[in-house]
């Protein structure tokens, strides 16, 4: 491959994640791969130590430990990893399963780091690895999760979180709330809202045309006429209705139980799910090992590996890439689907 | 086969379901093949006029019309198809997709009559085809469905509803209710009967020994430990706490986004789910075309299809028998495994 066309892959920052968790190790596992490295070029966003001790437990990669995106050689042998450290770890902080004040503190300098280099153009996209709620919270951090963060970081009105896998993509109207919660926190706009920013992104980032959205209904049966509940006739079918003239076809409210079967076979392109199971029993079921968490509506790229820290297993080498492998790759075809879309509006 | 292995087959009774739906045509498919009958000796409780259409619709099978169980010789031809008549339809009345009061009375005999076949033991279980709730309700019948009307004509007490595929079986705590509603609903009296009913038929009637039942939580993460929702550790922990005595081994409650993932793997005899949807999106996504409705709870063996009329192809001869065959053969395995079960016990 000439040095031009290397040139032209995405440059995808990916954040190391928790230092005492499978992050490390994933990010050694995937982004080494032929798959990857054809696609993209990562950059991790992390601590050399850490990432050393990964390396080893994987075997045998190099890390090239640069200072900016600038050092970046496109010669670089294909199984080495460019690492920009933002943080200096000591062994006796990385103990894996124990995070400690100073790799919480590290965690959240990573996706910073990333977030500033994917809005001043220094990489195209972002992709992180998982991190520790409650220990990042017991040590100060306000956030419930990545995606507030770097809704906060970029100054983002509204995101959608999004699970895509080979087959099915879910977006959720409400994410982290109990069940109880749901119905009272369904509103027309807020459902308009996740519809209309799946929907451009579907198009925009991608590369759909058209875009086929089936709306989930909240109850059994979809309410069943309003023998379960009116929340399909007095909310969602009226906001779907109200979709007839975008460029996206919206359809639903469908019964819940099977909508997410026909999504599977091809006759939707996303599911707007009403809350967090809803969606997410589907996605792990079918692509427990390879779907990607994806935040729609940040004026950044931003994929996610689905899964966390995994602690039980830190350390021994098991942890499945695939979900970090998928999540690479997704971001890579996001980016060109992105600069493809904005190329054709003019 | 010799013919005293034959009369050792258990006999089914299989109800036609809504004359104007596919069930009689989703019969003639089911019950002729080999598997059904090596296992077992259905004999439909129908219409002979409606069971006629669907054998010339099907192609080449003979039904052999009954007026009592003892009218079977085990020696009839494999193709041909026990019929009882329980109505006598005109042609006016079997119109697809068009039910009327006749076929909704008839409906309802279908289900009586093997009810009663079966408490008298003339028949070892029953499996029925799909009715249409709306008309029958508009006729007046005062069940909500198949499950509740068998509740009543039986007797029982408590009834639960298990979805049962080759990989994933759920067993539900609340059924048809809107998903506000789920929560009030939920009670520990409620979960425990549940999961005792539903370890019980996984003992006596799936065969297995020990059961291991995976519970759902009701929130997402199963609530992290009350951030989400405090129903797990208020509500469901105990309950599955009272269990440690048991024959069968409970656990949960587990984060319901990967608890289907772990049971579909092998990790688990059967999950209980907290509401419909929550055990219905798994089992409708992995066996959409042969998951089994199961009635735990009656004094008989009930098996269902788990579709329902779907008027919109009735009367082509595209709809799939998968569902069918697979409740007749589920049914035949129960009556076996319960006989083994009783005759273990004394």
């Amino acid at each position: 491959m000439a040095v031009s066309e290397k040139r032209s892959r995405p440059r995808i920052a990916v954040t190391m994640g928790d230092p005492c968790g499978v992050g490390p190790e994933v990010i050694v596992k995937a982004i080494t791969s032929a798959d990857v490295r054809e696609e993209c070029l990562p950059v991790v966003i992390g601590d050399r130590r850490t990432l050393l001790r990964a390396a080893d437990l994987v075997g045998g990669r190099t890390i090239r430990v640069i200072r900016g995106l600038s050092d970046i050689e496109d010669s670089v042998p294909e199984a080495a990893i460019y690492l920009l450290p933002a943080s200096d770890l000591s062994p006796e902080d990385i103990v894996y399963g124990k995070p400690s004040k100073n790799t919480c503190m590290a965690v959240v300098k990573y996706i910073e780091t990333a977030a500033r280099l994917a809005q001043w153009g220094e990489v195209q996209a972002i992709c992180t690895c998982p991190l520790h709620k409650a220990s990042l919270q017991k040590h100060g951090f306000p956030f419930p999760g990545h995606t507030e963060f770097l809704k906060d970081l970029t100054g983002a009105t509204d995101v959608v979180m999004m699970l895509a896998g080979p087959r099915l993509r879910v977006a959720l109207a409400t994410i982290h709330n109990s069940l109880k919660d749901v119905p009272v926190l369904l509103t027309r706009d807020l459902l308009t809202r996740t519809i209309q920013i799946t929907g451009e992104a579907l198009l925009a980032d991608f590369g759909l045309d058209p875009v086929r959205i089936a709306v989930a209904g909240l109850n059994p049966h979809a309410g069943e006429e309003g023998r379960f509940g009116r929340e399909e006739i007095d909310l969602i079918q009226p906001v779907v209705e109200s979709f007839r003239t975008r460029p996206f076809a919206v359809s639903g409210p469908f019964p819940p139980d099977t909508i997410f079967f026909r999504a599977y076979e091809g006759e939707f392109d996303a599911v707007v799910a009403m809350y967090h199971d809803q969606g997410l029993i589907p996605i792990k079921l079918v692509h427990f090992h390879d779907a990607v968490n994806v935040s729609l509506g940040l004026p950044i790229i931003r994929t996610s590996v689905d899964h966390g820290t995994a602690y039980d297993i830190a350390g021994t080498g098991r942890a499945h890439a695939g979900s970090l492998t998928a999540a690479v790759l997704l971001a890579a075809s996001m980016v060109r689907n992105r600069e493809a879309h904005q190329q054709s509006k003019g």
